[in-house]
């Protein structure tokens, strides 16, 4: 499944990039704003200030961090030096920043947050990544993402070079064993997926047993989901499936653990702590 | 610092839950909702099931688990078995559902994904806090938190036993290099922070050598922040400051190394990482 | 395709339907509210009133509609006679109401806005639908909606027995023309598509003549849009389709024109006029 | 009362409009955006294309549209051909647009979703105008629109050449058959209406027969809702009000039926399907 | 224009009320909440309080008030002794509310804040409306009200026992100095004003002069307002208008100046200090 | 306590600012718009036009109200003549606005009632600010705001020279006469506040007699607010109190009365009327 991606991965719409960044920056001035800086800082001072990473990994967020700036005062400049999906070494300057010195103090945080955050999923998403070049596996996130912001973070896995699966639960029908309970069995509950969803919409289907992978293919689904199996059940099963559906392994997927997954020849290795447990790049701003 | 805290964290109030839920909601139903249980389960089926922590950890995010069910369906029923900021073991009970088959089902992963990540905050803070234990020092969270969730992640915090430091920019002054740069001198900087802000603000300045410790308190800060000391440079700084401000310290702060930190005799240990980096606890819910 | 629907549809959240009435009355009321009522009716007065369908068709909207007065007065009380997809003849009562007059005649018009023209889109869907029942072919909404009524409108078009084509930009890949001209050929549009995008997502393509078709086939796209083909043409290229994608058929699609054109074979027939210019349902609410 | 209008209607604020256009975007693009286009389309791309009507008609809701692109891509440019308002024929270029592919594609559904269908709107307003020229009879909408799109289809209805009724329940007093019930007769209906209301406000009043007609006058009304009346029972009305109010036919109003109802002599005649049964006007997006 | 009110005045429907006063918690509560109340107060701990008059005056603002304690914790029960319009003596209960103390301590800032503001505006209106009693003059409010309070201010004014003018710029026609001179004269400006206004929309016309009055009756206008004239001047304007359209006072008006302006013969008396200077009546909440 | 303030006070952020004015608006617009001057205003004509005070004062609040025009047509310039915080004559121009004619009718409203208003607090804030000047204490204001309006109102207070106590519930501790009476005794409820807060937040309380001060002071805290003392009892407390807390009175502050209080040595003076009952400062739009 892993032809080279025709272009680098879009950003949100600016609204909604924008959206997101208001809504932190209110979150973090409340209604007295930065009281610190203007006390401290003349209101017609300027500095130049760098984003510069602390340790090596992917930059992700970067039209976040600088929206923050420019929305406390659009007289804020800003030059990118590594840009959005690049990579970047222990010392590298991310982005340089020139503007009203309140302005400049007053968003860093906010900045911040969104950059080590999103950095930090594209750095984890590279590495797994990285990880299983060379085999027919793309890593895919999940919808284990944090309260408001699986957009950007889904996106932030795409800078990382994943793929993403499911944005929710509106965009393609997943069925899981609560639901084959529910349905009676894996036939029945693909019977009635398909019947009732428009043609669009692929079916993916949990599978526990070589049986019930059978059971899902005969259904005709388009996915089978293979649910922490060893590497040599992967195999087994792939080779069940035989191309008839996409493959897609999960369950504690680490650096380590992804090659020998990701050998087995299965389609697909999702992976939810990416989003959910991601830690943040070490990235500072610094002035000059 | 350290006496009882006299009464258990208290929650964000209702509708800021409610507000966050709805929007969780919102992210993951898109317009066309979740389809895979619109098409399988019968409107009218019911089940019951339970929050299964799958590891141990200090349970948070309760509140907003559960509205995300009775926002799809008030007829959904909660028990709750483990309370907030309750400590559970591998195979523990959160909390019971019951209700209909396709608001539980439609609601289990935003439910969770709170769930697991405030759990997950709320259980680093108690590890941290439990390696301290015994010495004076509070650990305290920072701003570096996830954009949008900060209300709620320091509320995870408080469960966990940690304190809360500044909420945002505005609700004390912490003077950094930056403004001691632009201001000329510490000695400066707190003379414009005090004559600038109201008197129901505390003011905390950064200082990197005894110097600069020395300085601030002959400026009158009532708090001292000590980045990135070791352990016996924080406990010569503590012996200089001698009971006349809060010490702070920060700076790479695990459970490893907070107790050496603790025995300088800080007054606080501060830790960005357990709000911009912690691990989501694994919890599931197990239809029964 | 045409598999017996497992249930009925299922109409969006409670809290989106609340939130979409609510934005309803705010509009209707302004600032100062239902004037007439207020100026001639006792607040004390009580009123019972029946939605009655002045012509035949198939009801929708009804969660909407019951909301607009609830939300003006949590004391309205409300009966469903015929529901939601239920079909009515002239003069069929829909729903009763009781409660104070005041909210009963000041939630009136938004509840009646709601459902006439909810209705007035499943009657429209309902007889294309049965205009082509017997044939193979589904009949699908497009994204020709009203701004803001997306979720409402293609939910009322399944409460009339069709289908939902895509929710938005982001469910599906549909390929059209102007993306052919870009890419420089389907096959090259169809290759950038399937590298792109996740596992979970269908891709369809336009085509305009049989070698077209054709291509789209060799590129393994899973449908294959019609635009505007005779029936004549339609059946040719469902023949050389054979099975190998979905066949959709769009353009100038009637209750008259309909059954040629399901008699083609193809899969799908979508429509934009159903949910860009249906006529609304004459419904009116009778105080009694 | 149709002294020439002075000046071309006026759109509503920019900020209103830039809200409403960004809401539908968002319905568009939900959380993965138009992932066709960035799957297909270079980011360096450029086109120009243009807005085509396929039919007759007159312009409305080009703020809108232009509004679409421009928040996507503030790099867009449009030309103006067919200002609001303006009669277009078949082929005729209403607007022509250039700027980044991607924005082009992914705002163009958007766009045409408010164009064509405040167009419509505009188109079957001036129909019906000019079937009632020469009368002195004013066509008014009414408080019968779609959800959320109320200020935006008063508008088209003005481009028309239309009028409009209220804007809301609060704007004026419109007393129907279920009020006069309530307060017992007309005239009391009347005189607590005129009690409660401040002096900027207007009073009409529904009549079923002539002596309803004359008991609302009695009263003191500014105007007289003749409702489903023939032409011959209207002329009738029109002679007994005299002037002594503002005289409002309505009830099935066509372009066919309209001139026989112009022709009693009412000053007013309302319809309520322009705004809540209108057909879209055929435009399309043309990219050359 | 004096006829006894049929009915006492409505409050805007519960969900602008609830919507009003959660935007004044979280003003009010920040991230962080009531510290105090919850640093202090035990979570069972339960109180009664009582709001309490400390001055003579007129309620308004009780749905505000309590929807401020249901907000923080439905348990919260209130009991109104005084209702909304009712005069209250010094010393005298307004409500009394019982519940969980850290709601009603936390609410209590809120619940005052709209209970003192609103009660203050229904009281200074009592106070001028009082003093023109027995004239036919009737007390009006202005569009001079406080940002984002404005249907609220209008309330209170109608709980006083005055009248609301417009509440926005488009609900009547009001034409001042800038419009007469931009049109060229009073006959200009309001001919146009006709013929682009609905039927349903009254318009009014300042003037400075008798001469100016005239010229407004005999364009047609509906009211004329009379800014700044002295008693006397009014009293020869309202001799010329001689019942042809409604007259308007305004200019510095208080309970002092309003009996000699009444006794002009106006119809109306505007004043826009009643709700952009009004002094708030002193209530306290006292916990028993 | 007063030193000179080092900057002058910074306005609230610009995105906060425009949705303020932007919401402002939207109440005064509705659906209709400026309906007097689309009728009457060429959509071509111009206007010039300039802010004057007709009465001296304090200017504060231009950023909004110069915003409002901005957001009806960006087209419209202002020149700024005298600033916010400057003082002004009756008479001075505050200053001048050019651009069309509708954006600056229609925006002089809204943009009038923020600057009468806030200039009106900081007019009061100042003349308060003057009476106490040579004293050492500072005059704040409290959380007795306007809803809604609570950053402008404590901005506007810094703009007349006084200082902000509290923002909000959770910036601080203020223990009130509830508070000690549920926690059993001062010494208690500061105990439980002390354990519970930050280290950044600082804990004020009420006393109202000089026993409590000493047990407030020998509790520890950072300030003592004496409610309603005569100056001679503040004075007592005063010299009690001896520089251990800070000292706030506070009761029935007028420019008259603050004097004397000031004279008892105390630190602050707060006032909730300059917020919650100020009147507005007259100014006017003169078209010129």
């Amino acid at each position: 499944m892993n032809d080279p991606q025709p272009f680098p991965p879009a950003a949100p719409p600016p609204f909604l990039i924008v959206s997101a960044v208001r809504a932190a920056l209110a979150e973090d001035l409340g209604l007295a704003g930065d009281i610190t800086s203007v006390a401290i800082v003349p209101p017609t001072a300027r500095v130049r200030a760098a984003f510069i990473a602390r340790e090596p990994g992917v930059v992700a967020g970067l039209p976040c961090a600088l929206s923050a700036f420019s929305l406390l005062d659009p007289d804020v400049r800003a030059g990118i030096v590594t840009p959005e999906g690049g990579r970047i070494d222990a010392g590298g300057v991310i982005a340089t920043i020139e503007g009203p010195a309140r302005a400049v103090l007053g968003a860093e945080r906010v900045a911040l947050n969104f950059l080590c955050h999103l950095s930090g999923i594209a750095t984890l998403t590279a590495a797994i990544v990285a990880a299983i070049a060379g085999s027919r596996a793309r890593l895919v996130c999940t919808r284990k993402t944090l309260p408001g912001l699986r957009a950007l973070q889904k996106y932030a896995v795409r800078l990382g070079g994943g793929f993403n699966h499911r944005f929710g639960l509106d965009d393609a029908v997943l069925i899981k064993d609560n639901h084959i309970a529910l349905a009676g069995s894996v036939r029945e509950a693909v019977r009635q997926a398909r019947a009732a969803v428009g043609h669009m919409v692929k079916i993916e289907c949990e599978a526990e047993t070589l049986a019930e992978v059978e059971q899902a293919l005969a259904a005709g689904v388009d996915a089978v989901l293979l649910d922490n199996m060893t590497p040599a059940a992967l195999a087994e099963a792939v080779a069940l499936i035989d191309g008839r559906a996409v493959s897609e392994a999960s369950g504690r997927i680490t650096p380590e653990t992804a090659p020998a997954i990701a050998a087995s020849g299965v389609d697909l290795i999702s992976a939810g702590w990416i989003t959910h447990s991601p830690r943040a790049l070490d990235i500072g701003l610094d002035v000059t």
